[in-house]
């Protein structure tokens, strides 16, 4: 018997205690979206009940200091991944973030894109809406990007590669570093969908090679609103803007109008404000637990869980061995719906479904998965009560 | 002497003493963005803190719980302006729903859109972007849309008038009526930026015979990163998808992907939950004062601002007698940023600057105005105050 699994068990700051909307409950949804610390409901708290003021636009002093919050959380993102500040555009989400490019990118005659099958449908519609043909790479055997698969299908009529950094449902983790020296083989560029990553890996944005890497604050701890848009300086400052307003321009008339630099051309209209200082205190808390702790941590869950699933008798269990945070499953002859739903009779929060990735279900041959997903707080009791429950649907459903 | 104005001065629960972040300050900036209420930062927090979940896609209680919160809040929005609940898109504000009318709107072969001079650059910029030809209506003597020139300005080549229902930097009034009236009388459509007009005005689309509405959160005492787009149903339903994601198809697949109807078809990936809850408190805390009161209330401020600035000699006072809840005003010889400035060390927060409204300065013939705005917090003592300020400026310019 090992000991159970528990985040800084005998620290003296309780990680599970921080998040107070999980008392009593164990949520196994945080690939869907984290529960917030204390730390970061108090910094939103505060920026609304004492630091309140708008950004870039006010001459008195709390305008001026809210600017310069919203400069430093600016930075904070772009830290996390070991970027730039000036490679950081705020968006509304990851989702915004991949429209972002796939609008505002000059095609430059390349009218294709190469996905995978295991894509999130935030990285397969805005392409599809862009006008893109898609290519989509198969998976190996165990849930992974096949590279070498994508090796083979990629041609000089490829824009850009888009690939999920850790699959949102299967949890696999992507090769990144090899998938931008494919890509870039061909004249290719590669967007890396970081949603699941950069809550459960260490991201180097620089190291990896990549090109445009986009994330969300709501599933790192933080606020709903928020996301993030990184890319390559040079890269960046080329796209021309996408959406107009105020704060991204130079100099409006109404015959023609000029716009800011990057990333300020990107943001136009009053930035979610207080989204970006609670991202900000989310980064710095995930940072104050290393995300490298939060990451072994997170695969120690894994082990478990797949290890407790294994162990019953009728249940499969999707994607690799050493996958990031996810385990997705089904209980054999139950609809993941009836799953979830008798799990959460008994406290255990798991998502049911197609999870946004159609195509990846086509793949595994169900209509949906149930998925357990795994967070900083989450802990061995967690996967105790997801085991009982699972027990009580077979019973039920028996 | 009349008595000082206080909205509900003799009501048990003090509006002013409802907003913590304005203690000892004189915030006159509310156009720019408004201070939150203590009922709206208590939503916020509880959504975050006790309620939080995503909303759609979970099958446990707690999501489908925030899931009619949400909801709820749209069924508020569309209520705030007498719509329907099926009309109401939320966005990450009212730019980025000025933006996706512009970006989706098929033109029907007519390339123009009548804006007038007064508009904010989000008015401006996006049609610009979206390829259309831009025709500027002029403002009367007194700082309103001239709509007798719209009318002799407005062609069958335009798709679409766009007006401000308020200015932003001078407080005029649409007569939005009239502007439907004229825009309909040609066969374009009537979008309203109503960002200034929600806080400080009731409103009612129907009545008006608008085709597009689109107003901020952060302007109604509400949330940062929200706002939303009214469009008429069969209008809103008819446009394709903008951006791509997860919660706005039907079916994916690589080679083709369906869609859902609006409002959902146009709100890709996970939206801003607690934006929605806290845009929620804003509309039952404002309406609860009611929208008449606050009006009132804003009116005899604007009156008393206005006849207090015009006793000081040297003071330009810029829009008509009956603004609503904004005053733009200049101190002769004295740059505004430097009145502001002086303004900031004795507590008064006033915006200086174009108001992101370039062309209007032009018009105005100044580089930039001083931007007094209220809201149903301020009162007798923040116009003193001002005044106070503006007398140590002329002291010190003089």
């Amino acid at each position: 018997m090992t000991a159970p699994v528990r985040l800084s068990p005998n620290s003296a700051l309780d990680v599970r205690a921080q998040f107070p909307a999980i008392e009593n409950w164990h949520y196994l949804d945080s690939a869907a979206t984290a529960q917030k610390p204390q730390a970061v409901i108090d910094a939103i708290t505060n920026a609304y009940a004492r630091d309140y003021a708008t950004v870039h636009r006010g001459v008195y002093q709390r305008s001026s200091e809210m600017t310069g919050r919203y400069e430093a959380a600016r930075a904070a993102a772009a830290g996390l991944i070991d970027g730039q500040s000036n490679e950081v555009v705020f968006t509304r989400g990851a989702t915004e973030a991949i429209n972002l490019v796939a609008r505002s990118l000059p095609k430059e005659g390349r009218n294709r894109v190469l996905l995978s099958q295991l894509e999130h449908h935030s990285n397969i519609v805005p392409w599809q809406l862009a006008g893109y043909q898609v290519d989509a790479v198969p998976l190996t055997s165990d849930g992974r990007i096949d590279l070498d698969a994508a090796e083979q299908m990629l041609t000089e009529e490829h824009r850009i590669v888009a690939f999920a950094h850790v699959s949102n449902v299967l949890g696999s983790i992507l090769d990144a570093k090899r998938a931008a020296e494919i890509a870039h083989s061909k004249g290719a560029l590669l967007l890396l969908d970081g949603c699941q990553a950069v809550p459960r890996l260490p991201v180097d944005v620089a190291a990896i090679g990549a090109d445009f890497y986009a994330f969300s604050g709501h599933k790192l701890y933080g606020p709903t609103g928020i996301g993030c848009l990184w890319g390559r300086y040079d890269l960046l400052n080329s796209l021309p803007p996408w959406q107009g307003g105020g704060s991204m321009i130079d100099r409006v008339t109404f015959a023609e109008t000029t716009y800011l630099d990057a990333p300020m051309r990107f943001e136009a209209g009053t930035p979610h404000i207080v989204g970006t200082v609670g991202l900000h205190a989310a980064i710095d808390w995930a940072q104050g637990l290393t995300i490298d702790a939060i990451h072994a941590h997170e695969c120690a869950l894994v082990a478990e869980t797949r290890a407790a699933l294994s162990s019953i008798d009728g249940v499969t269990i999707y994607g690799p061995e050493d996958s990031a945070g996810i385990v997705s499953f089904n209980v054999d002859g139950v609809h993941p719906h009836d799953t979830a739903t008798i799990l959460d009779d008994v406290g255990v929060a798991v998502r049911a479904g197609h999870h946004c990735a159609q195509p990846l279900m086509g793949v595994l041959g169900v209509p949906a998965t149930a998925r357990a997903s795994f967070a900083a707080h989450s802990d061995s009791s967690d996967i105790e009560a997801l085991v009982r429950g699972i027990e009580q649907v077979k019973r039920i459903f028996g």
